[in-house]
């Protein structure tokens, strides 16, 4: 096998488990976020507004991480500043 | 083995693999959210709107992750960058 | 072992094992949500109409992760659009 | 070992494990709505109706997940597509 | 080893495993599901009619997980469909 | 090592350690469900004959799940079906 | 290795593991339905002849389990049926 | 290495495994048993009799298990009824 | 392959894994952390202020951890220093 | 390496293995034991002589279970009895 | 492969799981403390002065923990002293 | 390789991953045990006397397991009764 | 790969992975520690200065095993003592 | 390799690794220890001499583990016994 074939095969494997690894953790956090904003949306239901604030806010940040790894993966099925010194 | 061959195979698998790995985070994520959002209906049923409102917003956050991972396993499968540098 | 057997096997196996694990998740979220519904029912009989919509929702929204695996799977099994790359 | 042997070697070990960890998500999954429901009767014994239907919705729900694993199994065992670029 | 060495085997042992595995679900399910048949039926004695119903077809769609790992095993020791290919 | 050792050692293993594993479902299952039987005499001696049939039958169920995977290594160790291709 | 060596090494391993895993699950259902019995009797000490008698009938279905292994195990040191086709 | 040699040196690391393992389940349960017990004590001294009672049955049927273990080890160590085979 | 090959191909897939694996641990504690500040919030509404800026600071404490993973990452991709080494 | 070398390296590594992990369950058996001895003595003081009669009985049946290994770990350091075998 | 090229390519992949690695504990026991500095505010908002100081202290000591493993990292990276061996 | 040098390499290792995996279940045992006896001291403090000598006996019978692995392990590390056999 | 590449390569890794290995268990007991501190705080403010003293002689106790640890790493990358072995 | 390298490379290694490994269970043990120790101070403020001073032998007693695995991985790093046997 060539060595490019070598780096086009795994490059690609390896993307493909990243994002499905990469998603575990900011999928269960949400799944915990969001569970818990609905509990205090039933317990304390004129809270709503103060409750929903802090869920998006923390939604997004927890979105940030699953967007890291999504850029990395991107970057490499993309833009592989390693690339250059395999072509050369 | 050739080496469209690894490529094409090793593609295949990792495809096949990302995606059954990549919706385990949302679904467990969901589950939760959804049993979350019955347990605070039967506790608090004059807040539906809000707490439907929520919970929808919610899964559409969630859904996003396994359509990252989804999109990644297309690209793989339709229109893999990569490949150019291996039909050169 | 010819290049085209290396395919056919791995993709068998690969499909078979996708699918396996693809369910893990929406089975054990389906399984979460509709004991969480029948919970809330026991609690709060006269919110049944509420209560039954969400969940009838929330596993739409479930099953459409599994429906992603078996669409990867039936895409590998019947029309993998790498294949023409291996058939060239 | 010629190519048919290992393809159909593969195969059969790959669907003799594919559903057997294919049953396990929606056995547990059962396992916790039967569970639930039960508990659901005994609290609130005039809702068995309500109960019942959504309990029967929701077990064939999970159904459907075995069933996609069988049916790739079973696609795999009897008439698998992939099996006419073996054969030519 | 010839080729229908290595398909017997594997066959033999694919399949001891299949089964020990495949009843590991089904298993853990109906223990859920008959303690907390118990526990109701010790809560509400007065409505054992319903929840050993319930209980028995709740059983008996767990059991179909089981026969259906049985059924994919004996058809691989029996009357294996793919054995034909090796045959020729 | 000759065609025959392998299958006969192969199997050997293979049944033993599918007899070890098939038991661990049923018999985490039957603890579950005697201990939660033996609560339920204790919270409610008077639903004794209730308690105790419907014990009784949940083990019976379980067992068959344990009898399966016996079933399947005695066929295996005595009557393997797959043996007269062997022995051809 | 002459193919006898491999068969009584490998049986002599098996045979050893297959028991030491084969005890597990009887040894956690058995702590768990002894410790249950044990709070049922602290609980309720005027069923004890109830309590014990659902205990050792439960007990002598969970040793059951470990007899099917140690029947196995025995077999397979002793009186192994395969045998025969291993001396001819 | 000559076949005695494998034969001997992998039961002894078989037997020191087989039995370092088989403790597990009967440790765990004892622990549970004996746990319980203490506990049933301290909520009804007075029951302290049926309670010893039942725990000294419930050690000795744990036990029981780690004697299988230990009794299949020892006759792996000291008297094989595979060797003969191995002798011939 | 060439030593250059080498470092690429393992370069960018170490570097998807890193941070796929990094976020999970940032990813659980936002979740846990973002789930807490909203039950504080409904049991608590009057201290939002307090809450909030607690939780704000925390989080960014947390994104400092998924940060160090990030900055590694991007080194190896972009100014690995011991590439220097290796193209001497 | 020669036949005695394999059989000593070996046993050596594999005492020291099995006496690691065969401690595991004696060791968590006591800790829960211990803890609830504690318990029960803060809650029934006046008890402590029964609590303690049954703990120290119950932490020497644990006890045994690590002599077990203990005494096959010594035995294959000091006396093997398969070691005739291999110095004939 | 040249013996700088095996280096160079471990000490990266080693440098980024490390250091994936090394944000787990570190996060998982930043979001407990922080989860539950959260709750004591919401139980006690009056001790926000004394709480917030103890959160402090201890961010800072965990934080100390994944500064150990980034300052491991990047001698690794930038200033391995071993590499002296090496380039002798 | 020499044998010798097989001996020492894999004496070394296997002792320190024994001892290292040897204290694990003595060090959990102890802190179930003496985190129990602070709880027990909190709520019942004039049994101090009472709770004090149970928990250091205690203590000392875990001690003993860690004791075994530290014994086998000096063993093999300064004493190994099989060296000799490696001399001769 | 020289015998020096071979030692310096592998320390570099070991050393990493072990750092990041090491300081789970600490980070781990920090956030116990700490989080239960809050907890202390806000139900008992009163005792905050046995608190805090406490909490910090712990802190210090836990960060001693970080330290043995690091130790430990910078020993095996800066002052190696088998490293003259390696050099004469 | 020569024989002193792979001694050199594999003591190095395992001590790395022992000892991460080593101190996993005393952080564990420790943090469960003093969390309880002030959860007893914040319920039983008055009792602080008793509970700081068994939790200070406790502490000294888990520590002691910790010990263990240091002073076997400082022997094998700076005065193995072994090495003799590798020098003559």
């Amino acid at each position: 096998m060539s060595d490019m074939t070598w780096f086009v095969v795994l490059s690609t494997v390896g993307a493909a488990l990243a994002i499905a690894l990469g998603v575990v953790a900011p999928g269960i956090a949400m799944g915990r976020a969001i569970s818990q904003a609905l509990e205090a949306l039933a317990r304390q239901p004129e809270a709503e507004k103060a409750i929903t604030r802090t869920l998006f806010i923390g939604l997004a940040m927890i979105e940030s991480l699953a967007i890291y790894v999504l850029v990395v993966v991107l970057i490499i099925l993309f833009r592989n500043p390693l690339l250059e010194y395999l072509l050369r």
